[in-house]
């Protein structure tokens, strides 16, 4: 299996709901330094695994919509605890559908999967990781 | 999958016994920083793979028990080669009886695989990663 | 000149004003991994620049004062901008007074000067840099 | 599963085509930071994945014939696109070949598979995994 | 004293003249992590040492010139040997002329003194630090 | 000024004396990671601060002296607290004596200081500071 990774970040504020969460219950905030691992099993006729630039702008656009946000605020996520856990499988299924809306090139249907992976400090991360593929 | 990885560290004396080990066969020690990866396929009704406070005290407990020992005098150890591998092998064992003994809280009941690395330099690293359910 | 060093991390929320700071007007928030460098021109009878455990301890607790807080209710940076600028000198200055009540005990009395370096992602950092020895 | 990895570096020079690469197609050059992740189910006799200064020297070895080359200039790259997925690729071949041939000991026809990473900045890396035991 | 740091990288080939240099007289390449830090003993209105996105902006322009490039070609390099240590320098001193033409705001004008580090991989590295104000 | 910075390691067993260590007092180990920085205000005629070959070959050698070693049993450090800022100095004042004795080439004897940092872990470290040149 061949990979590529692509690291960013993004830099937001939330709060978390639940006894569990202790003083990051209050409004607080994080940056996640962002890696994203893109697989396939075998390489384009270019030799790669997929537009490493096209990689890169689609993932700062997913992330662009969090940059510089309080999450707490963003509607589709005020029902959600915007865990470190929660935002890795949201950044994963927006870079999917960007992938399946063509962003990434049409090279990047022969990906069979991803791992997006956030760092919240030198001690801590979260990562999902999940097929790319279309169940056929 | 998720996941969810904590870090901390431990120092230690040893020696090992072979001749592959060339010099460090002599007592001589090491810095391990120590990550672990806790994984399961779905997240928590807070939205989390794992408590990160109890899965780092945990690893704080366990790391506890080898901090600033020489394990050449451990009597658990005596017969073995505290090889970085064993020492990941170790720490595993040892975290999976914390979960089992509800150190994690009750929802690690869920957890399903977990990954130990122990960098032992800024160019080499050892882990061990193995299953976290119990066998049904 | 000798010096040593610590690291912790803490997790903020805060906004910027000002044209300059663009996005950053907008409520979100950082995680600071921070590191502090004691310096001093010869070591202790013990062989030391300070007590690491006890300057890590006070570390903890100046960021503990920080940690989990949205700074724009925090009443004495009301007026200020928390830039990681601003933030580094507070971390310097709290760790100041710390000294000089004694948190890192009689020996600290012999550091000449500290770092105070706020990470804030993996390609940006601020830090301040500044005398500790009361002058004479 | 255990496994134990190295990190070594090579610097080379290359030209990449197609327009996929941009200014890539220039003649331009990298510094890959390598990792060599090794991985087996179980430990040898001596408590260890692989004799790590066998694989360190293995890798040095394969390193050794592309560093400080331009590899436009390497007849058997001619007509490939030395681009890092397919360097990955290329070092894991080479370190299977040096398994194959013995050059890491005995005990390395116990190992399963291996996964080697070539980073080539701080924000991209590819990597290539794959099996390591001859099929039966 | 304050500072600022800001990172980006750039993927270069060249060849080094000289005995010293050994096989790195061959046409190899390099990627250059390169750290900027901007000092000025005090902050600005706004809190800041320098505007960070005009900085990143001005780094990314001295780079650009660089990138993708087989730096024996340079006509301003040809006769000089482009070790990291001189293109830390060169960087160093097109970032000055750049705060200089006013690339950084006018506030950039009270900078003192700035460093510029090329890492060449992870475990070598060059840097020139030097002033930033103009002699009066 | 220019520098340039090589990173090694070394691996030991020691025990230190004092209150003030606590349980660092019992026989353990530690891996440090050694950067060594070589500063000097002008580049010789190849463009360099150091032959970093002969720099990276002398650090090696300084090293190897105390590698896979109980520095507890160093006869030359009975007396001693081997504290990661004292073996930082130690490595530093061997480094010179290597300068002085010409290991690291004629051209060496223009360097004009040097820091020499130990990180014991992912957040500690020690350095020394000094001057290289002869008083005259």
């Amino acid at each position: 299996m061949y990979s590529v990774s692509v690291r960013d970040h993004v830099m937001i504020a939330h709060s978390l709901k639940g006894d569990v969460f202790g003083p990051a219950q209050r409004l607080h905030g994080a940056t996640y330094v962002v890696d994203v691992e893109f697989r396939r099993p075998d390489l384009d006729s270019d030799g790669i695994v997929v537009d490493i630039g096209r990689a890169s702008d689609a993932l700062r656009g997913v992330l662009a919509e969090l940059n510089y946000r309080n999450l707490d605020d963003v509607p589709e996520f005020v029902a959600r605890n915007t865990t470190t856990e929660f935002l890795a499988r949201t950044v994963f299924d927006r870079l999917l559908a960007a992938i399946r809306g063509g962003d990434l090139g049409p090279g990047a249907g022969a990906l069979e999967s991803m791992r997006v992976t956030l760092h919240e400090s030198h001690i801590a991360s979260a990562s999902f990781d999940g097929p790319v593929r279309k169940p056929s």
